[in-house]
């Protein structure tokens, strides 16, 4: 099956909150649990340092709570490697423990297990009395993102023309869980674009039951990607490359000037009745898989 | 490395509690967190079922909250596969869901990646306001194991005499839960004893610097494992094959008779001053490497 379709299956018979992170009500307030797989082949491009496969473990988890608003209060990491060699281990613990200090959160535990292939799993807890969702979107509502966009499509090129130093550092993204907490009180509905700019739009819109119009021009993209690519290929990765960590959110334009000025964030455009569109035009739905 | 050694040098650097989960204070209360992770090569024998392999991927998680008393909250399951076959996901989701249910806990969410070897990661959340160490053990407490010994060293033999049915109900073992919440406020010590018999008394010995002695006789051996197997091949299998989940915990001599009768457990020694020993010779430190 295709990824989608396992999840399509699983999402029917699993109590799942169809949310960047598990929404669990307790003791007046709100705990957030999340879950990310990655492993060698489909996520660390050759040259990927063993300190940029922690960082970036550690990270994609923390995403998913920045995307809810959450407070993280403990991680996970599971990891798995044919040899479990002890520079790669030590270089792992050093990428995910920085990771960690950068996001204010510790490193609690795991699990370690010998396999054929490098394969790591993050879990990190939050907590949030309001976790943003992303069915909260309402027309009028500006969109924003946060950061620069290609990001990782810009290290993807990097890695592939042997910059590897450049590329690791452009890999190792900074969890926006400080800016999440931050727009948490203001955002009717935010996500991470993990799944690329394009795929995340339209599960903003349909989970809000809304449409989303943006316009190329307004897009932040990183000066990195555009000094490497342009025209089409410009346009495929900043809108269907997946793997960027930045959050996409909604809020009323009344409210946009209240944003605490320690977030960077860009209004890429405008909630409305309906359509997900570009520049007027359809924007495709091509996901990205993992 | 050796994965003993991958732990080691893990514990040196991170927050770890040394015990079967987390444990975070939070509230008023205390969050319980584990993760664990199971591949096909060397947790599931040919003839595993794809109900067993995800039953027990749940299974495991919940047994360290059960070895700390803790109620649990919320499970996530991470899955890799290299086909993500339907009748595969299916049957994996059919045995977590099951499980899940038997302890009372909702399967709140996951992530599902391809790669090149079936590899499961569960996580388990839970909470006590006291969570049971492996440190508490006190000179003179009596010793403790839930349910029987050698369920899994028996189905290992089933599976690969061919009884495959028989073998795939003894891996499904219940997690310990329920009664690992009615030991909280009694036992002074507690483990799972994934790790082997001999190995969870050598852990509570160390960590709570104590002794511990046990004798042969007392220990509730499974029919299934001594209808297979005698003499030293048995003993080997009680002692030093892991994988069973069953609680061992320490609690005073005068407090005994108060555990809950829904709990089955049998006293199989005592806590002296120092010593690890089976009828009083040295029980080796025999690991099990999963």
């Amino acid at each position: 099956m295709r990824e989608t379709d396992v999840l399509r299956l699983i999402n029917t018979r699993v109590a799942a909150s169809g949310d960047d992170a598990a929404i669990l009500p307790f003791r007046g307030t709100n705990l957030i649990l999340t879950t990310d797989m990655l492993h060698r082949e489909s996520d660390f491009p050759v040259g990927t340092t063993a300190r940029t496969i922690g960082w970036r473990s550690i990270a994609v988890s923390l995403s998913d709570l920045a995307a809810m608003g959450a407070r993280p209060l403990a991680v996970l990491l599971a990891l798995a490697d044919p040899d479990l060699d002890e520079g790669l281990i030590s270089g792992v613990l050093d990428g995910a423990l920085s990771c960690c200090k950068q996001a204010g959160v510790q490193l609690v535990g795991g699990d370690t297990d010998r396999q054929h292939e490098l394969t790591l799993v993050s879990t990190a807890l939050g907590e949030t009395e309001h976790p943003v969702r992303r069915d909260g979107a309402r027309i009028g509502d500006l969109i924003c993102v946060t950061g620069e966009l290609g990001r990782t499509a810009a290290g993807l090129s990097l890695f592939s023309t042997g910059e590897i130093e450049a590329a690791n550092e452009l890999f190792c993204f900074p969890p926006r869980v400080a800016w999440g907490m931050k727009l948490a009180d203001l955002a009717t509905s935010m996500i991470d674009i993990s799944d690329g700019l394009a795929h995340s739009l339209h599960l903003l819109a349909t989970q809000s039951g809304v449409g989303v119009h943006i316009e190329w021009e307004h897009l932040p993209i990183t000066p990195v990607l555009t000094s490497q690519v342009a025209g089409e290929t410009l346009q495929d990765a900043v809108l269907f490359t997946g793997e960027d960590y930045e959050l996409l959110f909604t809020a009323p334009a009344g409210l946009i000037a209240q944003i605490d000025p320690s977030v960077r964030f860009t209004v890429i455009g405008k909630v409305r009745k309906q359509g997900t569109l570009l520049n007027n035009e359809q924007l495709p739905d091509r996901g990205y898989e993992h």
